[in-house]
């Protein structure tokens, strides 16, 4: 057992791994294509399938090896869903699970270390800003009960529902042509700009906060 | 007095404040829709007045424990002013006092520490960057006169008096889709990307140097 | 003559000075409005010399008192060429030198020690960013001269010329609504794409040094 | 030998080139403009010819005065490409040949010291953003087969193919008015924006540690 698992996790087995993943990352691109879907259509499903064999093979091995320690590092239990969810019975939600297929590519993710080092890096980076998140989810939450007040009538597009509102302000808080709600806004109630932009500046500066606390955090360590 | 003051600032009291403040939250949210405002309309709006009461009762409380020191703590006035806007006789204001009700969601700010903290660290940060601010504000009355003056005849829609300009000098200093502005003006006036590309860098300059206090200060702290 | 120097520069004095200059801004605002014009014209006219007359006879004093000294201060040489726009004869380019009169305004940047000092330290900046922006200058000066050679006949709105080059290149590195630019070379040109997304993401990455330069120069000062 | 190779690189002689190199860069500039090669186009054509004699001469002289050791420096190989290029004879691919000539240009950055070190910074950082880069790249590669699958077919112009999906998501994900394609996705799909707004949070997250890498790598060095 042990040895099985010193077998599995050396490098040339890793090796293999991740050129069959890379292998496997094409044939979902070439998949998109109905011109080679057409041309190559059971090849490619064929390679597909047989990617995912290696996969649950590696998998099944590592579970031998290491039974429920396997579950105890969180890469292990991500790959495992990730390649559980082809084995998953199509049903109902065929095509979404046919789609989720794809996230077996970020396999590649738990393969490489260096790419293992960035997520944990990024991850890490979430709890200095919980709660400057939560403050701007704040914002965004009482700012889209008030502009569904305010405009769902004259802007039914933008602001007919707490949802739809939640949405434009997003927009707006990205700067993606903000105009085009705060104008129509303007047009019909004159002091329109007297919510939108201090809501532009007080999202822009948390989310300024919110940026700042990811830098300061990378800087001290 | 003393014992008031602490049972109204104990944890499972302000446990439950808490809880209220995200009760009433949803009941806010919930009462932009009116589909559910047609299903449950009384019963959301009991929700939210009994919400009311209890921080009422709450703030009325903490009154009688401090007395007039309860008013030293901006927390408190916060809490104050935003509980009693729901306690003004509605008359002509009356829409406007009704969506300004939703600001009681911002208790949640004064309740939870965490929240109080970022909000502070967001005060602290405005001495050190208001005369970079002042600077950015003389910047956009300048280019709003000037820009008045060039294009009020030929642009109406953007320039045609000074708040509208200076409107669209924000909208053009977000970069959002600035072109849609600054393309028609040249084809009125050809010299015109001389105005605006100028004051683009202007104020994207100024307003990174904005941003860099902000981090310079974070850092120093 | 130091006593007069004295005078002129003294606290009372200047705080007068700041006093007429907001008048002065106030009034070229209230200018910029034709029922305000039409309501008031020769009032706010009058103001508006007044305040001049004033500037005028504050420079005159210190002229008087320091001789050509006055002008070994660039702050004064601000003041002076800010001031006497107003007083060249107006001629042929008479509506921009009337425009030109609100640049008055900023001798409230003068005036004010802590506006001089954020106006110091964005100058100071430049030095350190020459390199860089004079490296970003090539690269749009490279590219403009490809895009009008390969889009001059196809896209002639965007690239029919150097300078329209220029300016939608301006445009896409501004991230504002390139692909209105782009998706149509694109329908022209299948291959557009590997012109326009390194030329964004080579342009992204310079202004970013560009920006962390000034970012580390304030850090170590 | 080693006289001519100091000949050539002295100060006198680098100044010439480097005066050459802007006379090349203006007339390269010139040449774009119909107006100005009609009225003077041999000339334009002869001084070209000429800028690129000397170039062709300078490096001639380089080869021969260092022989083999000439490609050893990276900027030397540089030169030796983007003047190569004119000196092809032109054939099919005439155009493109033709528009590659004023990556000529670039040669200020060889012949410039401060440009070359501002290039070689750029360079350097490089390699602290690769893995952070791959992840990025990764995320579009899973994000663009997932769009590919979901839209193909409600949203053909966006995502009708993986390459089509490709440049979607950089729109997106530069905000470049990116609700342009996400609200006509959710006139199709109402669960759209559950696609595409966590693709935005993701990839600005991403975005924003490989800047944060490049500012923690240039304060550290
Ligand atoms: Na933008
Ligand atoms: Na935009």
């Amino acid at each position: 057992r042990r040895r099985l698992g010193e077998l599995v996790e050396s490098a040339p087995v890793q090796r293999i791994v991740i050129t069959v993943i890379l292998l496997n990352a094409v044939v979902l691109g070439m998949e998109t294509s109905p011109a080679l879907m057409e041309a190559a259509g059971p090849a490619l499903i064929s390679i597909d399938t047989a990617c995912l064999a290696v996969f649950v093979v590696e998998i099944g091995l590592k579970l031998t090896a290491f039974g429920w320690r396997f579950f105890r590092d969180p890469w292990n239990v991500f790959d495992f869903v990730v390649v559980g969810i082809a084995l998953v019975p199509a049903g109902a939600g065929l095509e979404v699970l046919r789609t989720l297929r794809v996230l077996r590519v970020l396999r590649l993710i738990s393969s490489l270390p260096q790419l293992r080092k960035v997520v944990s890096a990024l991850l890490h980076a979430i709890p200095g800003i919980l709660s400057t998140g939560a403050l701007l989810a704040l914002i965004f939450y009482v700012a889209a009960v008030m502009a569904t007040t305010f405009f769902r009538e004259t802007l039914p597009e933008f602001f007919g529902s707490f949802g739809a509102s939640l949405f434009s302000l997003f927009q707006i808080a990205t700067l993606s042509s903000w105009e085009t709600i705060v104008r129509p806004a303007m047009d019909e109630h004159s002091w329109a700009w007297a919510f939108f932009i201090p809501f532009i500046i007080l999202a822009a500066f948390t989310a300024l906060n919110l940026i700042i606390a990811v830098i300061v955090d990378a800087m001290n360590t």
